[in-house]
């Protein structure tokens, strides 16, 4: 405990991933992971500052916390740091029209963008909702603009839900990208922005926080270009070294790792709270 | 025309491309492309060597012949290179067993291939086939196997049909390589062992041999790394740089271009034929 307690060291905020580290999705909402609605509480009781950090697309910040709610999390929609909100203020800034392929369930997030006419695209994770016929309309609109703008909210490859592993925004993204010979904007994980503001809306330094996440990547990774310590659950899209469950999700390999299956299990004392 | 001669000197054989050279697909087959039924004729009273070299994946090649030949083309089955029968070759090779995301209409070109227990993923432009479910599906074969293996039939990022611009097989192998962390094996062209056989099927060297296509990537460049002239039209997905309209599609600027806007017009003495 030790090595950990000297990795902690002054600690003031915890930045919470949620899709993989609080809950899998799927049939009928989905199932909190074992542990973590207890682990939340927890951290809410002690001295430490927690934020949550999501690239959830599908759904809107106010539906998100309903559904944890539900599961038993003590969580607001002010506590919380999401791509599509995040969007809406760039677009409004550089006054861009969108033309939408996201989740119909995130859909009332940009209730207040003008979509008439569109000058660039943002993409989400559209679910079933990323048809051949979506996907070449969206191609379509980029192909028609002198400079096409395309945004991305987020840029994970792949989740997991309680029925298995699920294409996430990261594969259509580079599908456009390639068709288009552009590069997307990516709004959420792991772009520096998206750390700071959360930082920022939490009062605490990069120095000062730690990331918990499942994506070695957008989690793990992003946080760490910003200077925010961070920790890789073993739960969600974690995948185990072995014969025939590859961790095709490496990334870096200097990145630590939590040591215990479950970081919502007994070690939770690293925190000391 | 003094200059055309010379960089046609000493050609024994034309590689024609289909989509977009000979003709537009669309509703109700699509058109023939103005010029180009009669220069089919044209290459094929001459003294030159003709195949027809093309990256079609949505039908077999029975069905793209009988279609061509309904437009007025002089084509033959055994006159067509194309990827899926390659494909079928390089799986009994290794003795693969294929998961199949592909378009109905080609899939009886796989009719003596054993796709249970796959080992293996193949995709096609498998359009409104490109569902969420069915490119997840795709994606979770991959996941499962302890050496993924992707192959693309081709990687071509979008064509013409006549409705408009259509995306190809290209982004959605993007898609699934980055999903799983993997490169596809892409059969078609731009690969040079798809070229050389199209070659070895018309008897003639790399050195005898003009490939005329649409696409900069796959058509152009393809044929000039294995040491193929080639010449790109500027009909099907070929697009003129101008204020709306950008050259997306541009690739190394030192591939030559016809100075024509259809190959198929009065410039086609290049030929001498």
């Amino acid at each position: 405990m030790a090595a950990w307690g000297e990795r902690l060291a002054g600690v003031r905020g915890v930045l919470l991933d949620i899709s993989g580290v609080l809950y899998d999705g799927g049939e009928g909402g989905g199932a909190a992971i074992a542990g973590s609605v207890e682990a939340v509480a927890r951290l809410k009781r002690s001295r430490l500052k927690v934020r949550f950090c999501t690239n959830e697309s599908q759904k809107s910040r106010g539906d998100l916390v309903r559904l944890l709610r539900r599961l038993g999390f003590d969580i607001s929609e002010g506590e919380v740091t999401a791509p599509a909100p995040a969007t809406c203020l760039i677009l409004k800034e550089r006054g861009l029209r969108p033309h939408l392929l996201v989740h119909d369930g995130v859909r009332s997030e940009f209730g207040q963008i003008d979509t008439s006419n569109p000058n660039c695209v943002v993409i989400a994770d559209a679910g079933e909702d990323f048809s051949y016929q979506n996907m070449n309309k969206a191609f379509q609109v980029l192909m028609e603009l002198e400079k096409p703008i395309l945004f991305s909210l987020g840029k994970g490859r792949y989740y997991k839900e309680t029925s298995g592993l699920m294409l996430d925004v990261g594969p259509y993204m580079k599908a456009l990208e390639y068709a288009c010979g552009i590069e997307a904007e990516v709004v959420g994980k792991p772009s520096p922005e998206f750390f700071k503001s959360a930082l920022r809306e939490m009062g605490v330094d990069a120095s000062q926080a730690v990331m918990i996440g499942d994506d070695i990547v957008g989690d793990v990774g992003g946080a760490q270009r910003c200077g925010i310590r961070a920790l890789q659950v073993r739960t969600g899209k974690f995948r185990k070294t072995g014969k025939r469950k590859r961790r095709v999700n490496l990334g870096p390999a200097h990145y630590p790792e939590v040591t215990s299956d479950n970081i919502w299990g007994s070690p939770f004392q690293m925190f000391r709270v």
